[in-house]
C-alpha cells in the first residue's frame, strides 16, 4: 500500500485522504497543531513544519508528498523534494507565496491583474499612491490569508496607519478594482500534462472569508470559462504543474481579472465532492500519484456553505433537500472554519429556492448579496 | 465528538466510516483480523467478537454500536444492546442469522419464498424430497455466505452426499425456483420511522459471488418497486428496523420471490456512493445516529463490478469514463473481495457502450449473461 505524506492536517488533508483511501492510499501528515481534522484518518507526526528529523521521517516513509497550504516554507519542500516526488512543484509554493512575484508571473503570462506596485518605504508609498490613485489596498505580501493583513485605505492618512501596521516593508500596493463579482477556477494537471478545469464558480466572501460559492458559476457571456481556462492552462503549463490549482478572478465588465492563485484543493471547490463527477480531492490525489485524471463534469447545481464559528444543528440542516454536512472536528472558535454544508439539486430553480429557505445559514450581507444577483 | 462502534472492521465498516467521518463521527472497530480494512479508520480492537473485555471496552467508548456482518452471536450484541443503542435491533440479526426462521418470517408477512423444509435427520430429508421435488437446494441454516454452504441436489444421491456434507442437521431444503432474475432491495428506516427505498438493483452472481450490480434495475413492469417497497416495508415496520436493510429477490413472470435479508448495508447497494443522492453508508450512519435521512434517489445509470482475487491496474481502469475505483486495501487472495469499480453514466446507452468496451472485467459467464439480458 502506498503512502501518501502530507505537510498539513487541517481540513484540507481529511478531505484529501477521504479520496485518496477509497485509492488504497495511507496518509501521514506533519502538522503542529495537535487532534487535527485529519488525523483521525493516517498517523500525525506532531511537529513544526521545519523540524528536520519529522521531515526526514516524512521522506522515509511516503512514496510521495503534498502539502494541504500554501504557507510552508519553500526550503522545506525543496528539501523534500531531493529524495522524493513532491507535488505541486516547489516553484508553484513559491509563486504563490509572495504576491508581488504571483502578480509578475501573471502579466508575463498575458493574465490581466489589478495595478500593482511594490512598497518597502515612506517614498514607495508615496509613489504607489500617485500611480496607483486612492482608494487602494495594502497587503503584506506574503502570509495572509482569509483577509488577514490587508487594508483598504481612502486617505492618505489611512494609508501611512496600515503602512505601520503591515511593517513598513515587505508590502505591496493594489489599485482597487470595482469588480461585478468574484469567481474562481479549479483546474487539476496530470503528470502526462492531461488538463481539466471544473466549471467556474461564483463566490461571495464577508469580512475577509468565503461564505458562500455557487457552481457552476452563472455566465452571460460564454466566452468567460474558455477566457479562464485559457489563462489557467498557461498557469499549469509554465509551472509544468501537477495536483489542483484554483486561480481566484475578478470579473469586471466580462474581463477576468486574475487576483491570486493557491497550488492546492480550495475552499471554492469543496461543492466536488457531491456535485461534480470527480471531486477536487479525488484529482488531485490522481494527479500527484499520476493516475488518470477524472471527468469534472458537474452534476446539477450547487450551493457551498461555509460554517464559521459554531456548528449547526445537524438534525436541521440535514432535512434540507440536497444537504450534504462536512463536520471537520474541530473545536469550535469564533471565526474559524469548522465545516461545510453542500446543497445539491438538479435544476437552478430548485437549487435556488432551497437557498431562499434556508437564508439562515448565512451572514445577513451575504444573503442579501445573493438576493441581489439573483434579481439583477 | 461521538464515537459510533462498530463490530466488524472489514470493507463495509471502512465504507461506513468514510460516509461517517465527514459527519463528525469517529469510530471504533471490534474485528479479530489483524491490519483490517477499516483500522485505518478509526481503532480496532482486535479481538474475537465474544471476548469479553474487547465488548466492555466497545460499550464503554462508544456511544452508539452497529455491525458490518450477520454473523455475530446475538448474544454478544444483546448483551452490548443493555447498555448502549444497538443498531439494527437485535430481533433482525436473530431472524436473518437463520434461513429457516428467515423464510418463516417473510411468510408471515405476506412476503412470498420458495418453498422450503426443515432438514434434521434422513426422514426429513426424505420428506423434503417428496414435497419440494427434485433438483432443489440443500443449505446450512446458519453462517453460509457468498454461496458457500449450499449445494443444488438432482438426485436423491446428491441430496445424501450433501447433506453428509452439512453435517446431518441444521439443514434447510429450499424449492428450486427457475427464475427471471435477481434483484435487490436497499431500504434504509429511521429512530423516528421515515423510510427510504433505493430503487431495485439486478445482480449477477457467479460461483456464488455478486460480480456485478446494474441500478436502478430496468423494469418493464412499474409496478415492481411498488412491491419491493411494499413487502420490505413491512419487514422494517415488523422488525422496528434502523438502519439499512437489503432484501435479495429473485423475479418470476413479474413476482417477486425473496431469497434472503441481510441486517446491514450490503454489496449490491456499493452503487449509491456514486450513484445516488445519498449513499447507504451515509444512510446507515444517519439512521442509526438518529439524523434525518438523505435523498436516496439515482443520479443517472450505474454499473458496481466487484474486484475478485487480484486488483486491477489503476492506471488502466481509471481511464475508463465515470468509473471510480474502491480500494479495501486487503491482501490479494483467490476469491477474495478485494475492491469494486462503479461506472456512472447519464444515460443508460452511455452505460451499456463503457460496459461493453470492459467486458473483461466481468468473469466470462457474467459478462455472457449480461449481454443476454441487453439483447433480450
Amino acid at each position: 500500500m502506498k503512502t501518501i505524506g502530507v505537510l498539513g492536517a487541517g481540513q484540507l488533508a481529511r478531505m484529501l485522504a477521504l479520496a485518496g483511501i477509497p485509492l488504497g492510499f495511507k496518509f501521514l501528515y506533519v502538522d503542529p497543531s495537535h487532534s487535527s481534522p485529519a488525523s483521525l484518518l493516517g498517523e500525525q507526526i506532531v511537529a513544526p513544519f521545519e523540524d528536520a528529523t519529522a521531515l526526514q521521517k516524512l521522506a522515509d516513509s511516503s512514496d510521495l508528498i503534498t502539502y494541504e497550504f500554501e504557507n510552508i516554507p519553500v526550503s522545506v519542500v525543496r528539501k523534500l523534494a531531493q529524495t522524493r516526488s513532491v507535488f505541486p512543484p516547489p516553484i508553484a509554493l513559491e509563486s504563490s507565496q509572495d504576491r508581488l512575484l504571483e502578480k509578475q508571473f501573471f502579466n508575463q503570462h498575458g493574465i490581466d491583474t489589478a495595478p500593482f506596485y511594490p512598497v518597502d518605504d515612506q517614498a514607495s508609498l508615496e509613489h504607489a499612491i500617485a500611480v496607483l490613485k486612492l482608494p487602494l489596498i495594502l497587503k503584506t505580501r506574503r502570509f495572509g490569508y482569509d483577509g488577514k493583513g490587508q487594508f483598504l485605505v481612502k486617505s492618505l492618512e489611512d494609508a501611512i496607519t496600515a503602512f505601520n501596521q503591515l511593517g513598513q516593508k515587505g508590502i505591496i500596493a493594489e489599485g482597487f478594482v470595482k469588480f461585478d463579482r468574484e469567481l474562481s477556477c479549479i483546474a487539476v494537471r496530470g503528470i502526462d500534462g492531461a488538463t481539466f478545469f471544473y466549471p467556474l464558480v461564483e463566490n461571495f466572501h464577508h469580512q475577509g472569508i468565503l461564505r458562500l460559492s455557487l457552481a457552476p458559476a452563472l455566465v452571460h457571456n460564454s466566452d468567460l470559462n474558455l477566457q479562464a481556462s485559457a489563462q489557467v492552462g498557461r498557469i499549469l503549463q509554465a509551472l509544468d504543474y501537477v495536483g489542483i490549482l484554483a486561480v481566484e478572478f475578478f470579473e469586471k465588465e466580462g474581463r477576468l481579472i486574475a487576483n491570486e492563485m493557491a497550488p492546492r484543493v480550495h475552499n471554492s471547490g469543496h461543492w466536488t465532492i457531491e456535485g461534480a463527477e470527480t471531486s477536487q480531492f479525488e484529482n488531485h490525489i490522481r494527479a500527484v500519484a499520476g493516475l488518470p485524471l477524472g471527468d469534472p463534469k458537474p452534476r446539477g447545481f450547487s450551493a457551498m456553505i461555509n460554517i464559521i464559528g459554531s456548528m449547526p444543528d445537524a438534525t436541521k440542516v440535514l432535512k434540507i433537500p440536497g444537504a450534504h454536512l462536512h463536520d471537520y472536528g474541530k473545536e469550535p472558535r469564533a471565526g474559524r472554519k469548522l465545516g461545510h454544508l453542500t446543497i445539491r439539486a438538479d435544476s437552478l430553480e430548485e437549487l435556488n429556492r432551497t437557498l431562499q429557505e434556508n437564508l439562515n445559514l448565512l451572514p445577513l450581507e451575504t444573503a442579501k448579496q445573493w438576493q441581489n444577483r439573483l434579481n439583477r
